[in-house]
């Protein structure tokens, strides 16, 4: 894996916990609704104090209306000898993801139709969905669709697609002020590691660890269903919308791959330049690129009608690995030591976004005399005056009440944490006043 | 030729048919006045319904005044044996351009002073003019002008330099909107192919094809001799130049160069876009470069008082080859498919300026259902979701009301054609309003 | 050294003769206080009209306070044997600058922490100075410093440090406005070459050259000691800072690295731009960096409450040589052609910002006639119209108030020089008038 982040023990424990909590996920049938939905977010509150909510099937919202909610109980395909030739109980990959009940017998030629494999990988079971139309289908690898012979075939799917619910769990952690900083991640693909586990298993430990930390903004971490269920929670929570200062999806976040940061459709918002900077000090190798409509539920976030400032923290990003939405996105794919470089990243990213402040010098006329205050090396002449005291000469320079520390790391190209450890001092010591800040206080917060 | 257009029957007959007309014109010895422009007018009249305009000479036209009318019946010189060693009617680039008459006896070392050659190219004529200083002269081939022996020459200019007219073509094609087109090309060349019989045919043929379509915009073409042409056009309809919304200058289209297209000088105009646009996806050779003031009748259409939206369709810039201003651009010079690649370029450029427009996404709040509408793959999962969705979610993403279909087709790195399809599918489902424009309505075409 | 500057014997003989400038200063021992920086200022006086200022100690200036006045007659180091093993005499870097007075005896051990040396560099003595705390130190080579054997050691620095005053020069050189050009150097280090007397010498040619000629702008220039002058400068002359239009601080400009331009700040103003576009033309190797908070003076005209159009000129920057700020930066460091190369590029970049102004085309609509003023070649149609024609063509185009000459150079890619030069050709013709400026009469010179 490309990472420069310092090796530790506590991140190398976190590491395997994330992983561990993915393998406890994987082998649940998740859809968009249903029972692998509930049973996936009743573990999660084993670790934080998730709330679940149900929204009824035939909900409008927006231009969507909630589905029916789908349960699965078996599935299978038997040859005439009554074998099961393809087993829902061996991979939930093996149906089409919101399959109809279905039970008849046809041959091998009518089965064909309803039959998804990947011909370039032939031991890999894709993973296919039909949510809005009705349909039914098996996904099974190529090698074994070629072995398929003519035959009746028994061709059974369990299911029930009937009035229902969808259900997403929410976490909102309150902070100093009702600004808020949204972590979304989807939580409906089934036995698939890195989509979406990874996102899942970071965002839990996320809150976890968030919980327990002061806090300036407020949290809210969503678990939901991807597409549907983010528009679901926009068209509830429309008014809320506004305090979401800025955002983050976490999909694809345990593969091998650098860190990548998927700009939000503004482009050029604070949480986009503050992961720029934390994944550039965390791995050389991290990239970040454009938005594009195409992708996870940031689709929906920054929608024209919202906007928002989310972008989307990946590792490869999705469609670009043979792996994606097949059996091989398993257990091998994602890695402890990527999970704990994902979570670092999102740690570094809101550090960044809590401490940014804007500062004004209050002696902005001259240098002020850093050595009477026990700021400045003593003995002077020397060449190398030392990264501390540009640091403070750049946050001194800058701080004029138009430049924040995170556009003052940027010009100066030294890390966040230099600037702000320096303003620190510099506030202490009377020569920086924090520059109004136009944060509401949360009410939440002030009346617990 | 470094051509990316797609092979077409039409195209291909299109580009004879144009350097058909080239070939016509050839012969014609033109200059900024007097009967070459007027015959080589005459012959576009048979394509298209020209309005020839006579301005006097004497009209003062901005800084300028409209020069007096040249014509020009024989010129040559003979030596002493009675043999014309220099012939106007072998070549018409023979004469300085505006000559006054001449008839004169002298010797070879008066003669020289009057004689002009390319020494780096012996067997090329150059073309020079003199039209605002009265001068005669003789231009001829290096290699001509070395076998000169010491004579007594007889020198005949049979020119007349008096009172007459400025001639030039113009074309209103009239669209639903009074805003414009413009369409600019020089005619005052003798026999130079590329430059700028290449222009006229390009022009001549796009006016005929306009004629015939549904047109947005108004299209003008002017047949204008260059420089002087193009100021008295603007000094005498100076109101009309408000409704100069975009505009071309076509010279030296002709060559076997790559397409090339020179900015206006506010230099991120609509037609600078789309232009850039249109060439890219035509030929990836194909380049675009800064404004400059010197050049063609840009310099005019550009002049800080107009500023108008006016760039050029060049291929090789002129100046750049050898073969510019001499013999050498001849009928080998320019080629059938330079010219309909050129004709393409105009086309495509037209079609996108035709076809931008500014939409609002009526769902603007998370994307709309497009499966419900059948604009939709069905079977979700696929790692290939298709050029076609991702270019309808950029447009409803973008669609604003800030971002034109070429605003879109710029971010998304799509080109126009599909944006436009996928906005044009949108609106018919009631996806896509057109945002308000503000293109006045056209009185002419009205009561037409 | 990399220059491209045409060799003149006038610019040979100024280089020489600040050269001999350097040496002559080169041996007295300054500070930011007391009698060497008075001595070097009377030396300047033979050269330049300089007005010495006297700051008494304990003056509140901003943040801080002007220190006690430093004084040295002697300082050595001897042995048991009676033997000067460190002495003053040699080198004036040899005592810590600023050192307290001294007079002990003292084991080696003792000594050491009172020594500074350049390890890697074991023949260079390290310049060190220690002015807002109080200290006593010697700086010698690391080679003297290996010799020295168990001793008990004679110690004595003949200093005087007590109220006083700060002395700094000061020269207004009045123009026909009163907006200013600053050109602050510093005279606080010892015997140093190029750190700083390079900057004293080139700053006090260009005074004297720049008092015997005509000038748009008035000159001030600051002969202080580095930071606490500066400082002191603009508390005291708070008032006329806002008459500041452009600055340059001179430091490092007689070494053989190519010329450095170090942007102010604001890092787009016009005297960036012209310091950019001089030193491009006279040197293809020099170059331009962004504003630092680390450096000289700069620091202090650029601090947040000033923000002045401040830059710096330098050649090598300082700390990226071995040499800085060390006894090897002695007379073999500094160049007399280097010297005169950086005066070059002043008298070019004061140049530009005297002539620069914005015009308006008298003719906007269409190009004027050029060659009815004999402005234009006469015979038309040749392939190269030259390059005085382009400059005129682009003057004339982008003079429409909105564009200075010095923004036309940028654009067109032309030398200042050109476009000013067929500026005034136009001006002359009346085809342009010069913009209203802004300046403010210079009641100083009108009154004089």
């Amino acid at each position: 894996m490309s990472t420069a982040a310092p090796y530790s023990p506590e991140l190398e424990s976190l590491g395997q916990s994330m992983h561990a909590l993915v393998a406890e996920l994987y082998p649940i049938c998740r859809s968009i609704t249903g029972d692998g939905v509930r049973e996936t977010l009743q573990r999660l509150q084993r670790l934080i104090p998730l709330t679940v909510h149900e929204v009824p099937s035939g909900t409008q919202v927006f231009d969507w209306t909630v589905p029916r909610e789908w349960n699965i109980r078996d599935a299978y395909v038997k040859n005439s000898r009554g074998e099961r030739v393809i087993d829902f109980k061996k991979s939930n990959l093996h149906v089409l993801n919101y399959s109809v009940p279905v039970q008849m017998r046809m041959s091998l030629e009518q089965l064909k139709s309803h039959l998804f494999t990947v011909p370039d990988h032939p031991d890999w079971i894709p993973y296919r969905t039909s949510y809005y139309k009705e349909a039914w289908g098996f996904c099974l690898s190529h090698k074994q669709f070629l072995e398929l012979s003519e035959d009746t075939y028994e061709v059974v799917i369990d299911a029930s697609l009937k009035d229902g619910h969808l259900t997403y769990g929410e976490l909102l952690l309150p902070g100093e002020t009702a600004d808020e900083i949204l972590i979304s991640c989807h939580v409906c693909h089934p036995s698939l590691a890195n989509d979406n586990l990874s996102g899942v298993a970071v965002a839990s430990f996320l809150a976890r660890n968030l919980s327990n930390l002061p806090r300036r903004f407020s949290y809210r971490f969503l678990f939901i269903p991807g597409t549907i269920g983010a528009i679901t929670w926009l068209a509830l929570n429309e008014s809320k919308a506004g305090n979401i200062k800025h955002g983050l999806v976490l999909a694809g976040v345990g593969d091998a791959g650098p860190l990548s940061y998927k700009k939000s459709r503004r482009g050029d918002t604070e949480i986009d330049r503050a992961a720029i900077h934390a994944l550039g000090q965390l791995d050389s190798k991290a990239n970040a690129f454009d938005f594009s409509p195409y992708g996870y539920d940031e689709r929906q976030y920054c929608s024209p009608g919202f906007n928002l400032a989310v972008g989307r923290l990946s590792r490869t990003p999705h469609g670009t690995f043979p792996e994606y939405h097949t059996s091989a996105d398993n257990m091998n794919f994602v890695h402890p030591n990527s999970l704990s470089e994902s979570y670092s990243a999102c740690q570094s990213l809101f550090s960044i976004l809590e401490r940014n402040r804007t500062y004004l010098n209050t002696n902005p006329k001259c240098e002020p005399q850093l050595g009477k205050r026990g700021l400045y090396r003593v003995i002077g002449g020397s060449a190398d005056s030392g990264a501390t005291e540009l640091a403070m000469l750049w946050v001194l320079n800058l701080s004029d009440g138009e430049h924040s520390l995170l556009d003052i790391a940027e010009r100066a190209r030294i890390k966040f944490d230099s600037i702000y450890q320096v303003a620190i001092a510099l506030q202490e010591h009377g020569l920086l006043t924090e520059s109004l800040q136009h944060s509401s206080p949360n009410p939440q917060k002030a009346s617990a």
